[in-house]
Order: structure tokens, then sequence, then C-alpha cells
């Protein structure tokens, strides 16, 4: 198949040394943490180069420090301008990736619930634990879900359905598991809207208007593991429920701009250089045209043939997640073998669903996407 | 002063390449997040160079590939065997950093008291606001403070002042704002001691065994920030309050192998590097001699004359904050200016107290704190 031998000849762009031999020729589809914009990981590298002898890299110095407080501040600006952000949503970092929201949401909302409800649409995996987490606050009532199809869809969501006391409707905007991912969001429901966005944050546009609260864990298109962006409106702040912990509370961290205590300095670095990165790519519809040409290379490839199997509804897709069973089950180990002998990396399945993901969130390159729609024909006609 | 014109001609160890010029020829003394050996950053530069291609640096797989899980694995090994860590104390890694802990602490032990009572020993800034956030679960009760005399050191302790029922008795090892530490620690408490040693673990030996819960911010002796490294006896687990989130419970860490959501996996990986580095010198005996004789060169400059002043009591001093005020507070912004201008950064002291703060901690090589020494005698002899 001889894709790795052709990438071998690549060369640096003009005027940058070429990459060390051997590394060019690989493309990660991890689900998270994931691969980072290649432009993003040099200049990581480069700002770890600058203060190899001063000790005073990003990481090195106070979160005070106005080098720190410069980038801080970029970040939410440049967040702001490239999704539109109404002026009433506050740009938060906050500790624990999207799992630790599962429980700062109800501890921040809930109380604002007569009868401590909540609404959730079950769409999947992190659904199911972000309904869990709710339900030690309150009453986490099921709204919709589509666990009896296999989490192969977006259920039909009707706002009646939503308790009229219900704090918030909390959705996944996109299944990392199950590759599914929601194409219109509910309307005029009564309760405001949160979104758990980790996995396709800044994939695409997002009206934030329409949601009073948006989070995302930072593994997957904003940077490294362990914190989380959470945009949320203003009147919803202030109601924490007293056994708030006090950095899980949204109005600590809107008033102090995510410094009451030192934030995870290394991921807003890298998510400042994501989102210029994006501003440089013309923004977040030119980077939504190129994950659509991406997902659309892939799924062609897949419907092809009936070798592969995509196991998601047409109609709910997902853009970032391309999941897919081979029809034969039993070569699934033999291409994933094969996929990483030609430098295709991380393509294995959820444990939960197996089969195989490719996971192609921005970081993720076209030719990254071509090279693995190669290898998706040259498979199937070689076992097929 | 002419140190940096000297220093500009120092070269990278043999074999190694240079150093960038004009890189070499700083040192920074910040408190945290604070400087990191430079062998650890270079490590770290190597990681992102070799993956330079690929996109699959140590930041950029899944947390359950084998290569992290490898490092967390060695990285709780390592941490046992250069600690002596009794068997039945687990290592956590847990979100959010020393301030998270604050109120993790109380929500996993202070269901074991019937009274909901935990007593604190009130030696700073840091302290304080610990045993703020204890009062958010229970009684906080003072069990000792320095309140009175400015922290300029560590109270007297009765155990017999913790109240007989609290769940915990809570100290913090070394105060990084008013440069203090503990010596001795109280002995035949009936509660379990639960130590934040956010700036000092690691830079001395530490009996973990008359400690029930050890926790630590990463950001001046481990790592990046925005993480917390938690020792907890076995014992102690299973007590959580039920409005504990799931991710502030320790059991669920324990039960996991800090694994039951994404970690920091940059910090994780950084603390192996670190821990290493550690193991390299000899050991934490080593580490610790090293510190003594790093703090005692600055302690002996500042006592020379009476142009500087120490602020901590002399049988508290703190070896990796050295806290002291210039006689003539007048000059206070002239010498950190020159301090600058030689190369010696983040030393203005913590704005609660102002004056002056020689950060020292294991990072910081002999020979930058020789550098600040000299300084300190030439300043004294031009302006004293």
């Amino acid at each position: 198949m001889g894709r790795r031998q052709a990438a071998g000849n690549r060369r640096g762009a003009s005027g940058t040394p070429p990459e060390p031999r051997g590394a060019r020729d690989a493309y990660n589809f991890s689900a998270g943490p994931a691969t980072l914009p290649r432009p993003v990981a040099r200049r990581v590298r480069e700002e770890f180069a600058a203060h190899a002898g001063d000790g005073a890299s990003i990481v090195e110095i106070s979160h005070k420090h106005p080098r720190f407080t410069g980038v801080l501040d970029t970040t939410v600006a440049l967040y702001r301008e490239l999704t539109g952000l109404p002026e009433d949503h506050h740009v938060l970092f906050v500790h624990g990736g999207a799992r630790m929201q599962c429980a700062a949401v109800p501890l921040n909302l809930i109380g604002r619930s007569p009868t401590r409800t909540a609404g959730y649409v079950v769409t999947g995996l992190f659904a199911q634990q972000a309904q869990r987490e709710g339900a030690r606050y309150g009453t986490a009532v099921t709204v919709a879900g589509s666990e009896g199809s296999g989490f192969d869809r977006i259920p039909e969501v009707s706002v009646r359905d939503c308790p009229a006391d219900a704090a918030f409707l909390h959705l996944t905007s996109n299944n990392t598991v199950y590759g599914t991912r929601w194409n219109d969001f509910p309307r005029d429901c009564p309760a405001p809207l949160v979104a758990d966005a980790t996995s396709d944050i800044l994939s695409r546009r997002l009206d934030h208007g329409r949601f009073g609260i948006v989070y995302a864990g930072f593994q997957k298109n904003l940077g490294p593991a362990g914190t989380a962006l959470v945009t949320v409106r203003d009147d919803l702040l202030g109601h924490a429920l007293p056994e708030t912990p006090r950095l899980l509370d949204y109005a600590v961290h809107a008033a102090s701009k995510s410094l009451d205590n030192t934030p995870n300095t290394f991921a807003v670095f890298v998510l400042s250089l994501t989102l210029e990165w994006i501003r440089d790519q013309g923004g977040l519809a030119a980077v939504e045209r190129t994950n659509l040409a991406k997902a659309r290379l892939l799924y062609e490839e897949l419907d092809r043939t009936a070798f592969y199997r995509p196991t998601a509804h047409p109609d709910h897709r997902s853009v970032t997640n391309i999941v897919f069973r081979l029809a034969d089950e039993s070569l699934t180990a033999e291409f994933l073998e094969r996929a990483r002998e030609e430098g295709l990396l991380g393509l294995a399945g959820h444990r939960l669903v197996g089969g195989v993901r490719a996971s192609v969130y921005n970081g993720m390159p076209l030719e990254g996407v071509r090279a693995l729609a190669d290898f998706l024909r040259e498979f199937a006609r070689v076992r097929g």
C-alpha cells in the first residue's frame, strides 16, 4: 500500500527545516486527548525552546504575571470574536474537564427550580453520566433518549416533555462514542438549554445565544486535558447551592476572570494558539467547511460498499467522530493492524461498542483524511 | 555588577548544543507556577519535537493508551519509592490544584465526625482559605494560629485543643506567602492529620505515615498548574458526603487509578520527569540537603547586615520561600528593578505583604541561588 514510502519524501514548508525523519509519516485519529493542529504543536515547542535557559516558559510563571494574563485576555477576546458570543455570556476556564461540569451545572442551576428538577436528553455515554451526576442534586428527568436504538440517532424532542419547572434542559451536542450529532437544537424550551459540546466545540458555528450554558472539555478541539471552557449567561450566575465547592461556582470564576486560584495555564496557552490558528484559517465558517469536506470524504468511501457499515443514522452523522463497523467483524483486528502499519493511528472504536472510529477534529489535516480514505478503499478492495 | 556578561559565555553540557543565546542568562524565582528543573524542561521540549510529525505527543493520545498508562504507573511507583509511602496510602491525581482539595477534604472526611467538626491550624493565607471552605460543610475550629504575630511563625499546637470528635486536623506544612514552615508536626492527635504540602512537597523527606492525607498543587515542585497530587490512607476512603461531586470523591479516583475521567495528562507526564530527576539527584535526602544549602546561603547573606530583614521567626524559616524586607522600604522597588536587570526574575513579595520573596524550589539550581546571594551582598554594599 506504499503510502509510508511516498510520505517519507515530504519536506517541511519552505524556509522551515524538515520534521524529524520518520515522524512525518503518521496521522493520529485518537478520540481525545486528540492531535493538535501541527502549527499549534510547533508553537508549543518554540515556547519551551525560547525559555530553555531562563526557566520562565509560560508554564513556569505566575498566573498573575502580565505575560500570562495577556494570554488569558487574548484567549477570551478571540473566543468571543470567533464564536460571536453574546455580550451577556461569560467565558470561564474551570478545572476538571467536562465531567466536572456534570456536577457544576446542577450545583449552579438546580436551585432555580422550586422542585430541584432538570431535564436531560440522553443520547449516549456522556449524557448518561451527566444525568447520573444531576440526580445527586435533584430529579434528573429523561426528556428524550435514543438508548432503545443503541444511541444511533438524536431523538425527537418535544419541549412539552420537559418539566415546566425544570432548572435547565441538558443535551450533548455531539456524541463521541456513538458518532451522532445534533443538527437542530430544541426551540422554545422554557428552561435554559445547557450543552456539553466537548467533541464538537469550534468544529462548527454554534449560536451561543440559544444556550444558557455551553461547556466543553479541552482535550479534543481546544488543547490539553484537565480543564473545561464554560460559557454562561450572566443571569444564571449567583444561584449556586451552598454546598457548591468554591471552585465549581461559576460566579466565582466570572468575578475573578478565572483567576480565583491558579488555572491550568498550559491549557489556556495552547487554546490561545488554537484560536489564532482558527482565525488564520479564515474563522469558524472556514473551519466548518473543511470539517464537512473531511467527513464527506470518509462517509462517501464508507457508503460506496457494503464492506463497511457506518452505525449512525444518516440524518445525525457526526462530523467529528466517524463510527463504523466492518460487515465481517472478524476482519476488524486486521483492519486496525494494517491501518497502524500505514501510520493511521488511534482508530479502534470505544471499548463499549468496538468497531472502528475515526476522530477527525480540527487538528486532523485533510491529507490525513485522504490517507485514511485511500486506505479504506484499498482494504475493501483487497479483503472484500 | 557584570553577572550577565560573564554568564553569556556559558555553554551547554558537553555533547549538547548551547542554549539559545540570551536565554541562559536569567533565573526565575517565581513563587508558582515555578521554574522546572532544566533537565525536566529539556525533556518536555524533546517530547514535542519527537512527535512533531505524527501528532501523537503525550498530550495528544488517549489517557487509556499504554504509553500514557505506562507513564502514570511509573509516576505512582516512583513517588512511592522516593517518599517511602506506606502501602495502605493511595496516590491520586485530582483536578483543580490544592484549592479544590480545600473542599474535597471535608467532603470526603467530615461525615466521619458525628458533629461534622474539623480542626484547623491557621498559619497563613492558604490555611485561612482551607478553613473557610471547611466551614461550608461543618464546624471548622481554629485549634491554633499565628495571625496575632502577622503569621511570622508556626504556633504551638496542643492536640488537646483539637475537638475530640474532629474528623481531621488540617495544617499547611509550608506557608508560601509568609515564608514559614513546620519542622515538627503534631504528635498523638486522635484525628487524622491532613497537610497541604503544596509549597514544600518533595523538597524534603516527609513521614507520610503520620498523615491521613497529604495534598499538593502541582505548580511549585511537581509540574504545571491545574492538578493536585493527593495521598490518602485507605481507611479514610468511602465516607464522602452524598453531595460530593463524583470527581472530588477520593474513593472514585482510588478505584479507577485516577482514570475515571481524562486526567491532566501533561501534568502527570511532567511529574514523571520530575521524579526521575529527583531519583537521579540521589533521592529525596540528597534534594533536601541541596535545598538546605540553598536556603542557608540566602539566610546567611540576609543575616549579615541590618540592611535586610527576614520576616519569619528564625525557628520556622521556610527553606523554599525566603521572605524578607529591606530595612529602608523605599529601596524595595529599586532592588527589584536592579535584580530584574541582573536576570533575577520573579522576586516581588506576595501582594498581601509586599517586600521581597525568593522562591527556591527544587527547580532552582544552586548557581541561581549564588547569583542572588551575590546580588544581595552587592546591593547592600552599594546602597547600604
